[in-house]
């Protein structure tokens, strides 16, 4: 048997990620490869730093793309963070807060779940609770932007808790960057990662990471090694810190690290705050579509995110029928439901490239045609 | 300030990599981005299962691709394997065999270490004495091709040692992929992981992997969850498995598995057979040509690998200043010396499609002129 070359079609991926991506980043991910300890890479990773900064909205020395999805940052910040008999406050309210669950567990942390309805936000009063209840945790942990809800919660309140409490946070920012308002800095958030691919519309692998001061001392505080050699970020510190010789730590993914770079410069052109409201306003529109069609959303007004439009299958629509046809005939990918919301919900993407009015226009004519 | 984009220059690439890129595969990378649960790139997926198999030599149902780098898969395979008390045989003959000692520790295991000078071999009786010595050892982890030294270790005789003891193996075979044999059901090697960016001549960012039946099962039988998430195989295996429905882990680079495919389809097209001899014809001549200008190579013949040619640096040579004039005069990349190597070696790959005449002839007049 012998396999051919692989050309895939052009789709419109207004699912939870990948989102469409830029066609300058596609063309700054095929340039020539460089060596990862080349002085023009380095400088290049100089800059990168810089736009996530910006992008992250801090001044986080510490700031630094890991090499692998965002599951990836999420441990990051949890095997650094936590040691073993660590007690962790974990918001729970989707997937993702699940997920950061398995992950104390696995650092042999002690998770203490709070614990709210997929589809609505992380309850500030559910957390301080909490906190008084558990003096001894150490971490307050939460998603900013569920992915597979499209719930947004308070991460400034929630932060603000953790803080008279004497916790640290750990934020899940992997849907939020860039498509609504994160303030690492003014926020005092501690570790907050994110992807890739979801609205800096980059090629999906990398995970954008920044650590507060805060969050680097309890590192250097620790009393036992990081169990992962691979994200021990003390290690990865040593190549990122751009002050003078570059250590060798790992082999950089050099050209998803020029996609990134060129992602972040066109966030940079376009300014943050008009991403933000590029995003709310491309959301309007695809609701009000969306409502005409007498399709309902699960997350309530208050905390939808615009980037993740979350909507009940209307009755007796076969899911799987829909989403096959749109892919199919108009080359239109909208994502399913996940965990408790599988088969249930889409969940319509509008991130970064993808929150444009072609994608919404088209999105809204097919979704018409496939379920007249 | 305002970052522009970046636009690398074109190197050749000659040090122990990332090595020269295919021009296809760079292509292949910057093709539309399908989601990840996409039919079409569900099937890429399986293909490019295949295509691994076929450069591993293996018949192995769990033959993946880890979302990182080869430090990731390196990981991938001692998070796995090793629980904590269990006792791992570690062969140390540069850096990788100290990092594989590194993983051992962090997953809570025993490292029984069998030291061999840097650029020699790994000595099988010193193997088989510690596996006598320590009848209670679970694995025997050593390095198939040295990056850090050049230094080819002899795997078949080695793996059939740990199976005489009863110990399952962990082989890095990030630098041997692709350049020199490797013959994983063959030599009956359990865990074995290599990267990207070195004789398949794929962007860096990912690494190969594939596991023995013996190695599942030991994986099935562990006591205690893996301490990572995001290398725990047992999830990632419902991804990669090809049977009906894939269920969602994290999200794979897309990209960067697009670039791995056409590495591989060129692989296929060239032949394993004939892609060895390739590298050993270039070493050939890129060896007399270094031997001409009287430069030694670190490594005996006997153990030498054709890939990563590791050579002394001639006395009263600046080594920094020979490699910054290569890169600067003739957009050259060899290496530097690493570890106990650093300042004393050069490291000159002829990796992938680095090892072609034109590289050789570039590498050995550029040396020449700047040696003068």
């Amino acid at each position: 048997m012998t396999i051919q070359s692989f050309y895939p079609p052009q789709r419109t991926l207004m699912g939870p990620g990948p989102s469409d991506i830029y066609p300058q980043v596609l063309q700054a991910l095929s340039r020539p490869t460089l060596g990862h300890l080349d002085p023009l890479f380095i400088g290049m990773m100089d800059e990168l730093k810089s736009l996530l900064q910006y992008a992250f909205q801090t001044t986080n020395p510490f700031t630094i793309a890991v090499s692998a999805p965002g599951s990836a940052g999420m441990e990051a910040c949890f095997v650094n963070l936590v040691e073993p008999g660590d007690k962790v406050i974990v918001c729970r309210n989707g997937v993702f807060g699940e997920r950061m669950r398995e992950n104390v567990i696995r650092c042999g942390g002690e998770a203490v779940l709070v614990d709210n309805e997929w589809g609505e936000p992380v309850d500030p009063l559910a957390v301080e609770a909490a906190l008084k209840a558990h003096p001894d945790a150490k971490i307050l942990a939460f998603v900013h932007a569920e992915t597979s809800t499209g719930a947004l919660s308070d991460a400034e309140t929630l932060a603000k808790l953790a803080r008279a409490h004497g916790c640290l946070t750990i934020v899940d920012a992997v849907t939020s960057l860039g498509g609504v308002p994160l303030k690492v800095d003014e926020w005092q958030l501690d570790a907050v990662y994110s992807g890739s691919q979801k609205c800096l519309s980059c090629v999906p692998g990398l995970s954008p990471l920044t650590f507060s001061p805060r969050a680097i001392e309890a590192i250097q505080q620790r009393k036992t090694p990081v169990q992962s050699w691979f994200l021990d970020q003390s290690l990865v510190l040593a190549y990122w810190s751009g002050e003078g010789k570059r250590s060798y730590h790992h082999t950089a993914p050099v050209n998803s690290l020029y996609a990134l770079h060129e992602a972040l410069v066109r966030l940079q052109n376009e300014g943050l705050e008009n991403a933000w409201q590029r995003h709310a306003e491309m959301h309007q529109s695809l609701r009000a579509g969306l409502e005409a069609m007498g399709i309902r959303f699960v997350v309530e007004e208050k905390s939808r995110l615009p980037q993740l439009n979350a909507v009940y299958i209307p009755d007796g629509v076969d899911d799987a029928q829909v989403r096959q046809t749109l892919l199919e005939k108009y080359n239109l990918e909208i994502g399913a439901g996940l965990g408790a919301l599988a088969g249930k919900a889409w969940r319509i993407g509008l991130m970064g490239y993808a929150a444009r009015n072609e994608n919404v226009a088209l999105c809204l004519k097919a979704l018409e045609d496939v379920l007249k």
